[in-house]
């Protein structure tokens, strides 16, 4: 079994780096947090006697060698990056139980045949440069470095110049071992309420849902509030406002293999007496079925240009950011089952609700999830919270599903 | 008649400073622009003999001497800020306006009984600081200056801290001239489509709409896109369209007597992956008839509950500006109607849709407007657009009306 203790302590160090407002941690992607909480996470890992190598989308990769020169590493890992306003666990208890699992082995003086490698993928939760799992999905080939490289935030700061400026661009050239990995697992909490409901410690993640994120665009007219009379107006707020509400109707029609909403809205030129001109917002759609998706990104464009039609406003749509629903590796499941059921703790397959690095890792090595409980469900909220034993339960699953795997 | 070539250079010369990104002009109040905009302009009163006090608001008195010591002086003026996508006669024209009647009273040899006072009032716009027309109506006893000098913009600046910044405090005591004032004309471009669409070149101003804005702030719970259930969220932008849109349905039910739009709209935490957890926006309702106007708050205030009760959500409503229908000085308005008659000018009673630094003032003196047309109706917009020979008219009137009322 892992060291809860020392577990729960990483944790709670490494969110004392990019604090929140209100309990929780902004420590956003290729911002100077987040720099630095790679820095601490490279000095825990070198501590614990690992070397480190780092791609050129900034990928940290942490090898314990194995005795086995010819034998092809496992992976474990997720992300340190946090959302704007997000939790202490999200990403970050896959990296930390990654190296505690490590620590745990060193403790034991256990050695395995294949190398353990621990990662920290860059840009996982998508806020400061879409799409969400952007440096997994550079390594696994779904994207080019150049085209990540020139995604831009909302400054207009381009991700390759932002990972030069916090220094973190590595000299491995991104993908060289995507051919060379014996497998890969991803220890994350549920983000939602199934696991705790029902009283189970660990979920067994089987299938992940895919996600279409849209951008759409409305053009209207900037005017004057007070002296545009009524139907001379082209308020691109209020199509907006029409088409979040057609959303909402599309994800219910497909409830509960459905969920839609817009996080991300921005209105201008965002005066209290002009009429808004232009609205930008982002509509993500997920289901685990693929057929779905479609269905709701077709209803979203024809709904959303009848709408902008009948007000004389123009619309445009763009994908930013989508993957398809994903079947984790049979192999790999069965190791985290049968774990779990090793360790007496209750366990159920899930299904995963959000992206995570593997759902794109998956594409290239066989890959499997581990899910733990969270409080209510909450997750991309600084109230985020888990306890200390379902991060244990996880970490043990974690420990013995890749010690299996890696073969001591 | 005054010289259209000279005021039009003016206009010209003024726009270059706090340019656009489309051709108008982005010279908020207290931002370095507008500083130098009334650098600009105080030079060009200087040039043309007046005299600068500023008062503690930054509201800028320009005086010409009249003849008779003991006559109160005839007000004119306007404001120079803009809307952050403005343009480049909203407010402008009437100061400069001002400036072109001295200058050619002076190209005259004219002199009055009256002296005559041209006016920048500070932040007529209200887009960085709310409400609109804040220090004409601190200027009228409407609002305290303490309140004033703490309103925040979205960056958290105050008001005081950045008039004191861009140097532009006066010694004198905001509003220690309001009782002293004879009379007080604003010309300015109407905003509107009704002048331009009946070829008429004047429109003499008899009321002004009221104007009530209410701050909203819808609160659900961050929460993440892909893992939370349809039913377990608690979506603060979809709560915000279902009120945006009763906004529209309650305008519409007056129309054409009222209003109603929302320019102002921020959503947080604003991640494309999270579902939004507040919502903050100003709806904007305007009528000519009060009665109305608190019929359309008092329907906000209680359909809008009704939508947030009904999603779980909490809503709080804060009034941030407004003010009741006016009715401008009958002898004042005749001046301006029969300057109009006299210069052969073709004109209209109008209502004023927008709000102006006039409508404060009318509570403490005589006070009326002219208005002039602009292309389309179109204002708060990069694009705003009016004809010299507009302009030229507007300002004819101005120069009779405030030289009749100040007496040769
Ligand atoms: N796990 C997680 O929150 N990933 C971010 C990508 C997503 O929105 O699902
Ligand atoms: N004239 C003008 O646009 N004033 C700003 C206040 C308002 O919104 O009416």
């Amino acid at each position: 079994r892992i060291n809860a203790d020392r577990l729960w302590d990483s944790l709670m160090e490494m969110a004392k780096i990019g604090p929140g407002v209100a309990g929780g941690n902004n420590r956003q992607t290729l911002t100077d947090e987040d720099a630095e909480g790679r820095r601490l996470f490279q000095k825990w890992c070198e501590e614990a006697g690992m070397t480190m190598a780092v791609d050129t989308m900034g990928n940290m990769f942490m090898t314990r060698p194995g005795t086995d020169p010819d034998a092809l590493p496992v992976y474990v890992g997720s992300h340190l990056d946090t959302q704007p306003t997000g939790g202490k666990y999200d990403g970050v208890l896959g990296v930390l139980g990654g190296l505690e699992l490590v620590r745990t082995m060193n403790d034991l003086g256990l050695k395995t045949r294949h190398p353990i490698v621990v990662t920290n993928w860059t840009n996982e939760e998508g806020t400061r440069y879409a799409p969400a799992m952007l440096a997994s999905g550079v390594f696994a080939g779904v994207h080019t470095q150049d085209w990540a490289y020139d995604r831009e935030d909302a400054e207009g700061k381009k991700f390759g110049d932002e990972l030069k400026r916090i220094d973190w661009v590595g000299d491995e050239e991104v993908g060289a071992r995507k051919d060379k990995m014996h497998a890969m697992f991803e220890l994350h909490i549920e983000q939602g309420p199934i696991l705790e409901s029902e009283g189970k410690d660990i979920g067994v993640v089987t299938h992940g849902q895919g996600l279409s994120w849209t951008q759409v665009t409305v053009i209207g007219k900037d005017s004057h509030t007070g002296s545009t009379p009524m139907p001379m107006r082209k308020n691109a707020g209020l199509a907006m406002a029409k088409i979040l509400e057609l959303v909402d109707e599309i994800a219910w029609s497909h409830a509960p293999h459905a969920v839609g909403a817009a996080g991300h809205i921005d209105v201008y030129p965002n005066s209290r007496n002009v009429i808004p001109g232009k609205t930008v917002f982002t509509v993500d759609f997920r289901s685990p079925d693929l057929a779905v998706i479609k269905d709701m990104e077709d209803r979203l464009k024809a709904g959303g240009k009848t709408i902008c039609d009948d007000m004389g406003l123009e619309v445009e749509f763009e994908k930013v950011g989508g993957f398809d629903p994903v079947e984790f590796d049979h192999g790999c499941v069965d190791a985290v089952r049968s774990a779990a059921e090793r360790l007496g703790y209750s366990h159920r397959n899930i299904i995963s609700g959000a992206g995570h690095d593997a759902c794109w890792v998956n594409k290239v090595a066989p890959t499997a999830m581990i899910m733990c409980p969270c409080v209510d469900g909450l997750s991309h909220n600084e109230a985020e919270e888990i306890s200390r034993e379902w991060a244990k339960a996880g970490a043990d699953v974690l420990f013995h599903a890749v010690v299996e795997t890696a073969e001591i």
